[in-house]
């Protein structure tokens, strides 16, 4: 129950035949809800013609009946779900955006943040540009925009774009005959493709969007690679590919991800347990019960279990009808949310020693708030396990981790945190193993990227340390 | 994932001081949102001035901020969550209702269905009652008025109602200045009162919900007991306790009640893994790991492991974000609504035998379209376990179980059902298991309903069978 | 622009076809909205199956196409536009009220209040009965019941009923396959009845709702009728016709009709003009210009100008945007939020001597600052006219007028007022005046009901005055 | 009742203090409702800081208290009220826009249409521009920022801009210190400014809003003048004023402004009074009675019974409670819109010989209806009296007059109107005297724009003719 923010997801389809790819989007935003619940927005193309509809709230919320039709039909759709990542809130920054220009409209859509956002905004803006939104998708358009000037093609213009483009982007884009998706250089943030039965091409942030609209998974996005479909099929434009050692971010597999989703030739799942395992390697405990924090600790749970011989048990209920608008109406019980949300299972924990698998701490709050709750049902014990190691920098490629101040690994060492948490003892997972829970069998070339944890950005990072966050982008505005 | 729908929740709350009843609520409702997402309604006593608000939705859409503060503050509270159990869904039909009287005003809350509601419905009417609602509710407050008329209070009419009541009725009902809580001879229903530290009384359909407003749980109503809070304490009425043998419903323990509650002293988790643990004995396989439907085949899965000794894995992953307003655009992706709400993990059945545990089996048809999924994702072999007998009877008592002419297992053999499923071996639990898995340590002197699998009905039932049905009361109407 | 309380509107209609009623009923509700904009409601009857939808705020905003198209088809339907007159606003007050009974079910929407509420209820609480609302529909629906049951059909319990309601009522009532509308003995309330081309019988408040459907008005419902509209026609019950002088309610020409409207044979534009006429007669001015406040004012301004030949002129535009949810942030401003609904139109009146009509004055403040408009505007004289006597007396009949405490012309002398309002002049309309202001060519029979300027009640009243309010009814509920 | 579309309005101010201009503007955007009813907004700056909310839907709908409060405190706010004239419907093209940019943030609001809007716009696209809208004050931001890069201050900027700038155009500008305010050289729209008692500096597109915000007025806005309010004071910039013969447009007048307006010294309803009396000289007629159609025909026809001595009567009721979700279910009654809107008053026109007033036909269908109307009521004969000469040109500076193959005065001699229509005598105003009825006394050195009459455009016109329409802006986008 990490308080990491989520990112974004995004999602296209390509199809040669009109019909249904509103409908395959929505679908496909449903599945990647987990990667942003501020707002979602689609745009279908029909014959040329853009039909949107972006707004805050969730997929569910948003989509009726009546604005899914109102979309109407067409062959090609572009899709995102967002958190305020990067950006202010304001409407203005919902994605997809729709960007008009004499040589063609297009639609995009994106998750990753750009290191040389205010880099290339400034350059922009002493050149004429203007701008609505403080997202890096306008910077991209504009970016986009200048090379498509000089060049024949969207995908021309893109490819000679990434020689501008630094940092963390998987974008989908949309013009009125193409689809287009890359991946920046170091793959920080996944992407995917598949084809469904009826020959559509779909790409997608993670594969378990391709399963929700019945599309099977042909392979990831390489890092640096385009891919564009349009009638006369798919290709690639491998032009940036290898350029450096590909460093996709390690929290996807901790966190952000679902675990039905196989990113970078990996299972989620797969790696949870892994990380689950390593942890009862480094940290093993004489206890009598493991038990995850729900949804992102359970899987690191049965890893813990299956490596420990620990029985493995059903430590919470989550409450899941507990929807954004939430509220807690009350001073005295406004400590207790976390208790609305979950709710130890007594027959699990009481009188037992209890190992708790969690993927993260924060501030500490929520984790000694769960930790109080199991106490109070009974818990003898409390040793509580993390599938990560302590998070220590700041992340310039769309994490939106709290700053340093906030975080409690920053202030505390680890005996302070464990008295803090009152657990009776406290495990992280150290560099080394987390660098190892995402390798796929047979290995991998990739190098995940640890910044979070050790500092080491496989990037250049902006001059000026945390002035790239979504508060300073808001301020930096209004001077005259 | 059972097609067996919800019952109905209710809440109740006295307390000495003014303030937090409305909030308590709330969070009380919140966790019964399980038991009913249709409608749901907070009526706040503030000295004997009644304010309330009811409408379709759940809780976390209905309560706004607005709304909870229009309340206003107050010293006894009702609450409730609804499904359109026994009744059209019209808005006449949400509870808590609001009954005035010159003997006072009331306002109620049921979870249960009488089984003489038409006879007692036209006994009234011919006495000049007019009817609002197709709502026991509104039965239960003439009967009431009819009483109150001869005797000196509310709980004493009530106690002389009980003569009348025939069936299941489990409710809370709130005077100017008392709050009432009643389970009926059978105790068909699970109904439990606890203390706030603020020595707050509450009563709950569930201990959870108890355990979500910080109140300390104290025990269940008996079958057939009064309790009645007010400013001179709470008290128990018992004339009608032990007229009979308890016979609560066993359903609440294998899919209805949340696992985290504990019903008549017996834990719902560790009736869950009771029930797994018996189908393992009786349904025994080789097989390489056991998965559980979300969310109530969870708890079962994993005791089907511990007997068994078979690997418990995480099956599947829900899509927690599909709200009830969840819409299927797009013809052929119709039957795709179980893939957009579960998508199987790989990494956890690819190649292996899988055992998968459910809760029930109704029309069969959501049933096949799991283990299709289990299939593509590349399971071996599926084994399904029921934790249920076969259901072949009506239900009286509250439970919307379809007609029998749609429930597959009044049609086929369980040969035929495991060929239309197409699993390589299905097991159901025995009655005789059933009947054993709520018992708790020091055993019981109740004897769980089990009259939806053996047609062994606990009380009379209505003459015309199959006519006390939501369509049947709803169409009864409009003679003249 | 009265503070006086708009009433309620009601609507029905009948046809041997199916199809179009809710359509109709939903255009007659729009005509009849400035009878009532709290709630609205429209219940269908499609062979004998009832559907309903009734929700707060105004035609416009409640029925959206989708609720319209879930009425379905149907050939009875009734509807009601209400304002919170006499009850709690709750939405359990709502019309039209649907009520179920062994002997059908029945829908029932009224404009009017019963002298007799509280004798009744209590009458009907100790004989058993429940309440769940405070509205006289209630009442009138047990009452109805009491006497179906001892006889055949529901225009004969009506015609029973009738001996046991005193004071104002319209009523129309659906049964599963009639049409039912009445009046009471005195006639209060209007009603009126009209025939569609397609030969659809049609029941309404005023003659403007059968305009907005394409009906011609046939004649109104006689004060004590009873009209029934069935298979076999239509046919009216007039045994008790003619049990009293009819006593209909001045003000609905005065303020609350609409002026396109045509009431007992007089159209309400013209007893404005004669109000205007009679004014101009008795309180003659040497001036240049007369102007209406609107939109009441208006017709009486162009009588009086008719009748002293003084220009008529258009004094205010009035913003039609202002919905009901108009708020009024900023303190500084609060007191004006007349001048955001009119502004004076200064080329009309600046450097004149200006007549202002309005239908009256209530507690003076909002004359007061409309008078301050004018002359901010450049008005050099203000003589304010008003087309009714000044207010003295509570109406038990149905119009929400202000205590006494509050009215200005109980706390004041005339030429205190003259003051408080700072006009030049001030003169009422005579009570002899109003009684003749709505007397139809060939004269009538009836006397219009000026009880709350003169005292003299046509009826019994409550013997315990003022306790028959809104505010009474709802705090009278919560004892024990 | 005019089919032409209504136009926009604008608001801003400008005050020393903090508080109140969220509130104001507020105020002053419900006064201009009538200027645009598809959406609004307000943003507010305080310190600094930009603050917006902008909407689909009426200031009464979008503006609630929960928003209001949002906007906060400032000291700066513009706002702007919508009808989608000259572009696509989407929200992208709602106002006031916020553009950031490296010289200062900026909102901008507008009334009016650049008639070099497509050549400014490819010019800047092949500069690098991207377009997320299709409003002009897009391609405005882009100039101002261009010219802004070039020089020290917005004002000097917008100075500068003006000079790239054709068509219509009046602007109202926040930056994070500064209100300003600009109209076109030829002053095709009205713009007036005004001070509250506090000090406050307004500008509004009317003079009504100033007097809903109680600002005394203080003058128009010169053709081609810029004014600007910052901290030093309120100063003009009047490098353009005198550059051409000012041509502001006549409709204003006849339709679009609302009466109780003074527009460049001339009061909008002596406007009308004025064509009134030139329609009763130019096409005198022998009748009973004159009404007009409300709202804009009501003045006319009181003009028209000055002259003529003819009586003004109250010739129909308008609905107000029509808003724009108004539906119109049922085909048999789609016609009938009209019917629902206004009804007329019979006892007025019953057995007369009727003159009505209106202020233009367009297709003609609405006026055949309303004439229909007042036969079904009684009139013996109806002469219709039109405010304005037949429209036969498009209109390029923001009136969106119907394409001229709907306009029925291109495609009919005025003998066939009058068949068309059904009346018994047709007269449209002169052009010669359309260009007098807004001239103030004391004369004017302007020339009214008639171009929709004549076709006497006062600038350079779009070369494709007919290109620069709302559909043209939408479709031609979509290439690549």
């Amino acid at each position: 129950m990490s308080e990491i923010r989520e990112e974004c997801g995004v999602f296209g389809i390509y199809s040669d035949k009109t019909g249904g790819v509103a409908a395959s989007t929505y679908y496909g935003l449903f599945a990647l809800q987990h990667r942003g619940q501020e707002s979602c927005g689609i745009v279908v193309c029909d014959d040329g013609v853009f039909r949107s509809h972006v707004d805050s709230g969730i997929v569910n919320d948003v989509f009726t009946t009546r604005v899914l039709e109102s979309l109407g039909e067409g062959s090609i759709a572009v899709g995102h779900v967002r958190y305020g990542m990067a950006g202010a809130s304001g409407k203005e920054n919902n994605q997809p955006m729709v960007i008009n220009h004499v040589k063609g409209r297009i639609a995009i859509a994106n998750n990753g943040n750009l290191t040389n956002y205010r880099k290339l905004k400034e350059e922009l803006e002493l050149g004429g540009a203007i701008f609505h939104s403080v997202s890096d998708c306008e910077v991209i358009s504009y970016i986009l925009t200048r090379e498509r000037l000089k060049c024949g093609s969207i995908e021309e213009a893109l490819n000679r774009a990434m020689d501008s483009l630094e940092g963390a982007y998987s974008l989908v884009i949309m013009s009125p005959t193409k689809l287009l998706a890359v991946r920046d250089v170091n793959g920080f943030k996944p992407l995917c493709v598949g084809k469904t039965d009826d020959g559509a091409f779909v790409v997608a942030s993670e594969s378990c969007a391709l399963d929700a609209v019945g599309a099977h998974f042909i392979r990831d996005v390489e890092p640096g690679e385009i891919i564009v479909a349009d009638k006369s099929g798919v290709r690639s434009i491998r032009d940036h590919c290898k350029e450096k050692t590909a460093s996709p971010c390690v929290f996807e597999y901790i966190y952000f991800a679902r675990p039905d989703s196989v990113i970078d030739k990996m299972s989620v799942h797969a790696a949870r347990i892994q990380a689950g395992r390593y942890l009862a390697k480094e940290h093993p405990v004489d206890a009598d019960v493991v038990v995850g924090v729900p949804d992102s600790g359970i899987d690191a749970a049965l890893g813990y279990s299956y490596e420990s011989g620990i029985t493995y048990g059903l430590g919470f209920i989550k409450n899941k009808y507990i929807g954004r608008t939430f509220i807690v109406p009350g001073q005295s019980v406004r400590e207790d949310k976390v208790r609305i949300k979950l709710n130890p299972v007594s027959e699990t924990v009481k009188g037992k020693r209890v190992v708790l698998v969690d993927d993260s701490i924060v501030r500490g709050t929520t984790s000694a708030r769960i930790v109080k709750l199991l106490r109070n049902a009974g818990a003898k014990e409390v040793h509580l396990r993390i599938t990560a190691p302590p998070f220590t920098h700041p992340c310039y490629y769309g994490t939106d981790i709290n700053s340093t101040k906030d975080l409690i690994a920053c202030n505390h060492t680890l005996e302070e945190i464990t008295k803090i948490l009152d657990v009776d003892s406290l495990g992280y997972l150290s560099i080394e193993s987390v660098k190892k829970i995402a390798v796929p069998e047979g290995g991998t070339d990739m190098v995940y990227c640890t910044a979070c944890f050790d500092g080491e950005y496989p990037t250049d990072i902006p001059e000026v340390a945390g002035k790239h966050t979504k508060y300073d982008r808001k301020i930096s505005e209004g001077k005259e």
